[in-house]
């Protein structure tokens, strides 16, 4: 049977779309004895040049001529951000089209109302590449990892602010240098707030531990904070005491509370997210049965979304040959309680300056007992005109006692300013 | 519904999943809609203590009670082996059982007849755990990398020769020495050809390069070579060299050539695989879109392995709610060539005892350039007694060359013996 897909946006992820669906043609026939093709492509401009090649009789800039379409029997929205995808998914969906999507963003703020809206319509809404680039993520969650109840999830899911941390790791860069390589070479936007303020990995964890957690999460639930505070003296710092500073995504499940954090983390150098560089992702994941498990692969990326995509759109297929789609469905989950105090103890780093003059560390060291907080290292880095530069890392503590440590810091007069503070990820067993 | 299911072999493996199944009861009927309880356990001893609460009654000897049963819709094996497993197996798929199995030996040498009668009857033949334990890969192999021409595979799939490799790294230990510990602790068979011999990693790759490689992959087709051979000087003098020594199992596609290859090699210490120890798994995927992909987690145990079985019991129930069974055929496989040549240019790690006289050099020297091998590294490493210990390591060499440089070097009256033999892993980019 031959079956007609539209595609929505046409930018480096449709183009690698358009490219493996061609390359992939014989295979995909062979494997769900469907023939597939993309008939229609909307985009804004129509005389744009893409790099492949593309007849323009497809090209279109009127939605409707794939949404209003009934011969279009799937839909691949590649356009990104809420509005119009938004809009273009549910009318696709009402009209009884599958979708696949690799957008994150709406799946994280979006997701219910977007999964209701297909199994009220009994169609498929597939999205491997929203998480994790080429990563076979969703999929094995959802249907490999069912035997377990998943107590972990912690992983580098955004590949610009690995970057960034990867090239002040190794080149000693200060942020604002290496973000700006990364602009200029094409791995950060020219705003860059998503990434860097964590926000992108936030989107992505509440997708991740809605269905690991079996659970409604809300992006506001998760915890964040961006790497715009962390220094390559912070870079400096954590090496010493034998760590590597990267941007963790961490949801855990405890019978049922959950705790959901994006920050900067000091990672042991031993611990398999150290040595995760580059634009690569990689997930941990720790389920009560299988144990400790990691996943690792291309974050992004023309083709490896792609990747995904196409992989989508091969299920999409093989359910319509069956008549199941909407095979896994993914509704009916409960909200989960979320953890007040932010989660387990975990030890913390807490970069400061302060007044440099005598009695200073006295007055520290009494208000963290005063507070319950037990000191593991206490560093003076350096002083100048008057400031000195002090580094804590602290025993294991809640993060609800390290937020109420640093207000009272905030109010001594003899602490100018905390500049960091980040929590230091334990080695697995 | 309620679904009855027989479980046949009550040890390890077995035990977890009852366990397992026990506990995730209510996580699965809300899942699939399906009340699911294993009714029937075949084993040979009904007295034995297995650590479990089991009902007496519903232990039997007579494989009969389950194979016969109408009322059994689900049998799992975790007998292991060939025979009596194959024949219990078949039986089942013949009378309509959907069949889940862990048994990787079968699978590698019967894998078309067992498969070919699930798609006859119409049945499931699931098999996740008999790869990598608790590490989804057959899934995310047959489901989500489709749109993928996998070309490489890469994987540390043994955990009794990881174990022991790992061991002879961290503590110098010789080959028997750890083999001896690992057998007190459990970890290897009294009996342990199975493992080090390279045999089980051989069967786990033609069950993946099967599937990964879309293709008929026969066991004979893999060139194997177990660990004996690797001494404390070997682990010693590849640390000098940057790397440490896994047992690999490698097969690649190159345009519809396959090359298999089971061998103890040399893994530069950055590569992702390097860091893998103990009794993990790891398997590195590369695809044309994804690019490269690592999929890590526990390969054996009790509860790891029972994951991946009681998530294939999940996804039967799954497909007999939705009624269709055997949703993701596996025939149609093509048979592809076999490299004769053992596939790429590697370099090669070669230890050698020579005659401790001048001139041995000049010889070996000689008779590599005669064959067109040529060495980056040579060492004489000790001399003892007139004998001298002398490792090579070749650049990059096609292995066929290889057999042939050592073939004639044992022709060579001055080479007492060859003792070891390894390829070196190259850096992924």
């Amino acid at each position: 049977m031959d079956i007609r897909i539209g595609l929505l946006g046409c930018g480096t992820v449709g183009a690698g779309v358009i490219d493996l669906m061609r390359k992939r043609s014989n295979k995909i026939s062979d494997m769900t004895g469907m023939r597939p093709s993309i008939t229609r492509v909307l985009v804004r401009d129509l005389t744009k040049e893409r790099g492949i090649d593309l007849d323009g009789a497809m090209l279109t800039t009127n939605p409707d001529d794939i949404l209003s379409d009934p011969d279009i029997r799937i839909v691949i929205e590649t356009i990104g951000g809420i509005e119009p995808a938004r809009s273009y998914i549910l009318t696709a969906l009402k009209a009884g089209k599958h979708v696949i999507t690799a957008n994150k963003d709406l799946i994280a703020l979006h997701g219910s109302e977007i999964i209701e809206t297909a199994d009220a319509a009994g169609v498929d809404i597939l999205y491997e590449a929203a998480v994790g680039g080429a990563i076979p993520l969703i999929r094995p969650l959802k249907e490999s990892l069912t035997a377990n109840d998943i107590t972990d999830l912690l992983g580098i899911i955004n590949g610009t602010t690995n970057y960034i941390l990867t090239q002040m790791t190794e080149t000693g860069a200060d942020f604002s240098e290496a973000l700006k390589e990364a602009q200029d070479l094409g791995y950060a936007e020219a705003d860059p707030t998503s990434d860097v303020d964590g926000l992108d990995a936030a989107r992505k964890l509440t997708i991740l531990a809605t269905i690991g957690f079996h659970a409604k999460v809300n992006l506001s639930e998760v915890e964040v904070s961006g790497i715009r505070s962390v220094t390559a003296a912070d870079v400096k710092y954590a090496s010493e005491i034998g760590c590597v500073i990267k941007l963790l995504a961490s949801g855990t499940d405890r019978n049922g509370i959950l705790s959901l954090r994006v920050s900067p983390t000091l990672v042991p150098k031993q611990h398999p997210l150290a040595g995760v560089s580059g634009s690569y992702n990689a997930l941990f994941v720790r389920g009560d049965a299988s144990g400790d498990l990691m996943f690792f692969g291309r974050g992004a990326g023309s083709l490896p979304t792609a990747s995904s995509v196409v992989g989508d759109v091969i299920e999409a297929l093989r359910n319509m040959r069956l008549n199941v789609s909407g095979r896994v469905s993914q509704m009916v989950m409960p909200h989960k309680t979320v953890d007040p105090d932010g989660g387990s103890a975990l030890r913390h780093y807490l970069r400061m300056s302060v007044v440099d003059q005598p009695g200073v560390f006295a007055k520290i060291a009494g208000l963290c007992g005063d507070e319950g907080l037990s000191m593991e290292t206490v560093l003076q880095k350096r002083a100048s005109k008057g400031t000195a530069e002090v580094v804590i890392v602290t025993h294991e503590v809640k993060p609800e006692v390290i937020r109420r440590v640093v207000e009272a810091f905030r109010q001594m007069p003899s602490i100018k300013s905390i500049d960091c503070v980040m929590p230091v990820q334990p080695m697995t067993e």
